[in-house]
Formats: C-alpha cells, structure tokens, sequence
C-alpha cells in the first residue's frame, strides 16, 4: 500500500529564482512523514516524540530533483515503507505535481531513538506491528 | 585546495529533539556553497543570480548523518569540487563540529540554469575558469 | 464577514524548548493571507505576484503572544480586513487553538507593491473591489 | 550602551519578489538576541536554554519595515535593553544597511520562563546583574 498526502507551496518556501529552495523540500517530506507515521501508527508524530520520547532522525537521504516545483504548485508526496530493520526504516518518497509527473525522487533512512537520551533503540513492538502491515 | 567556511547553529534550527532539523542541514550547505563561489569566482552569489541571472539549482544531493548536531554548536564545512561538467558540478560537503568530527556528508550536483528562462546551460568560461583553479 | 483557515504545526516550526519558534508565527499568518486573497479575490496569490507582478509585502506588524503554540497544535487563523487605504490594507490576525483560546493577536499593515520595480502603487480597482465585499 | 551584531542576507532567507520574507527579519532579530546574551552575560543562549532551562519566549513584538532588505545584503542590528522588569525585558532593534540605514525598526518584549515548566519566572539575580549594566 502506498501513502500519500498533498502539500501546498507557500510564498515563503520559494527564492529569488522563483522556485523551491530545495532545503524546504526535505521539509516537505517530513511533513509527509509525520502524517504517515500517524495515519499508518495511529498515534501522532508529537505524541510519539512528546509524551513517548520515541524520534525518527535521519541516518541517510538520498534525493534527485528533476523538475523544478513553483511557487503555488500542489504537490502529491507518495511514501513507500520499503525495509524495516532493527533499529531503522527506509523509506521512499516520490513528490509530484498535479500533472502527475515526479519532480523529486527521494529515499532516506531513519534511525529509532530515544529522545530523552540521544541513544538508538530497536524499534518498539507496537511501532513495527503497525507499520509491518504498511510495507 | 579545499574551502572552508563556518556557521554556528540557532537557536531556531533545532527542533523539539534538541537536534538540528535535518533540512537545515542542507541550508547550511547552500550557505558554504554561497560564500564558495564568492570566494572563488570572485563574484558573490547574489549577483551572480541577479545580475547575471546565473544559478545552480540542485539536481542530485546524497547525504549521511552520523553524528546529531545541537543548538550552539559551531560548525566547520569543508567544500571540495570534484567535477565540473559542461553544465553541472560535482560539490562534496565534509560537515565538522568543533571536535573535528564528520557530523554530515554531502555529496552534491547543481546544474547551471539561466533564470531568466528556467533553462539549463553550459557553465559560462568565465566562472569555468575560475573554478577550475580550484579543483 | 470573517476569513478562517486551519493550519497544522509542524515537527519543524518548533525549537527546543518545545514551542513554535515565533517567527514561524509570522509564516502561518502570511499563509493564512495567501489563502485570504485565493478566496476573496479569486486570484491565487502566486499568480498575483506571478504573472500580475503585484505583491502586497508588510509594512508593519504588531503582534501580542499570549500562549504558547506547540507541536502538533491544530490553529485556525482568523482574518478581520480592518481598512482598505489607497496603497495599503490593514488586516488583523487571530491564532486559536482547537479550544479556541486565542494564542497570538496581530495587526498588520501591508502595502500594494509592483514587484517588477519594487515601487509602491495605488490597489487596483478589480483587487480593491473584491477586498471591498470583505470588509 | 548599544550592542551591535552584523548578519548576511542568504538566498534562501528571500522569496520570489527578490526581498527578504519577513519573518525572516525576525529570525535575524532572535540571532542577533541569542549573541547579545552570549555578550552580556557571559553565557551562551544555548547553555541558558539547555543547562539552565532558563529562555526568553516573546510576549509582544511590534516591527515597522521601512526599505526592503535584499538577498546579498550585509545588515547590522543595534540592540537596545530599555527596561528590565521583575519577568520581562524590553528590547528595541535596529535593522540597518551598510548604508546605514533603518530598514526595520523592532520592539519586544521577553518574558523569563523556566523551560522544564513552561512557566514565567522573575529573571535571576545574577542574569538581572549582568544585564543592568548594559542597560
């Protein structure tokens, strides 16, 4: 099954060029996981990394950019869960316009930590049951 | 010759982990980048993209994390070129804190863009030139 | 008539100490205009600025925050159009929680620019009449 | 005395009118904030923060935006301390040019919080100390 959700792209997103300036797109992505992560865990992102002090940070990300995203474009991202590990997740994102064409293709790994010690942690039971039935 | 340039990280890059939020990571790679090809082409950024309607949008970029960096830490990027392209570079991003440890490793290609039309073009001799003394 | 947007806080908006980082603040409201002139004009703001060249960019801004915002608040910005001056509209923002407790209040003063000279003008007619049945 | 600091203007800090986002402006303002503490009191805004739980949320800002700031910009921001009451500071910015121009004119006020506690507290004698004599 794949996730997917829409984001806007506000003005202040864009730069002089009138185009995304690409750290915003990495931002973009993590917007869309924190809705996966709620949508497929049933438990928020805030909850997760508030009151469980359970955090995703990213070990890895690899991206390419092939169309430029604008100022005003709504954009599909689609979120693939393509390996659950130990401690870590892969995940692939393809961000696209409305027209359906991927302008950016992006795979990343995140690591399972334990916020209140900066330490990574194997990915607790309930967490991987709910995301096993994703992959 | 390798460039290097330093920022230190604010107090509204980091999230609610206590770690910087990994997109700013790559803005703090597009600043280096900025201030590279001031340095070395002798021409600052804003003009470049301005005046000259030259840019270097990002194509591909390839990151790992391996060591988290926090609120107040000052960090060291150490830029090297490793190709240029009839229209591309190959940049690779070393990001150090203070201890001399590799906290991020980027390796990048930027396209060279005529803003005025969005389209992609061969790097200009006179920023060819100054770059090439460089790698 | 009153203009009402939601808007989900983001991982990404919030610093260390767990609260919005309060120029994010000031993000949201500017995304709440942007939807503003989308619905009352019937021009989406990046078209606006876009293809009109005509931007509304803020000339002063007053704001009170009362309680703090946190990650994963939902808010929902209400927009009052308090005047509509020859080259300048006032506008007030009000950031509400899901309790409805009003977190920020903000009083902006925005100003009709033509971005291809970056010079002051006079609201068009077609944009001041649409703004008028909002007021 | 007036504490000053100088930021650069980069290219993600502005949009597709080619000016700064305004929000932005008062990113720089909490920048310049974070080294007037380091200054003063001898303590790095990230150690208060982190160490101490001890921050300086805003209550209240109120900005005036005279000349537009532009990518490439080099700007200077004086800090003026104008009151320190029992759990707030009063703070005014002036944004300059290197022309030295005002381009943004800021007054805020700070209230003292205990960060474990999200809850107001009179400034500490010893913070109190190090910032009468600047003011």
């Amino acid at each position: 099954m794949v996730f997917s959700t829409q984001i806007t792209i506000n003005f202040g997103d864009t730069d002089p060029a009138g185009l995304v300036y690409f750290p915003n797109i990495f931002h973009y992505c993590h917007i869309a996981m924190e809705r996966f992560f709620e949508e497929v865990c049933g438990i928020s992102y805030s909850k997760l990394t508030g009151e469980r002090q359970l955090g995703f940070p990213t070990g890895k990300i690899d991206a390419e950019f092939t169309t430029p995203l604008r100022y005003g474009d709504v954009i599909d991202i689609e979120i693939t869960l393509s390996e659950i590990g130990n401690k870590s997740l892969s995940l692939g994102y393809k961000v696209k316009n409305l027209e359906g064409v991927v302008c950016a293709d992006v795979s990343q790994v995140v690591v399972a930590m334990d916020l209140s010690r900066h330490a990574s942690i194997a990915i607790p039971d309930s967490i991987r049951q709910s995301l096993s039935s994703q992959s």
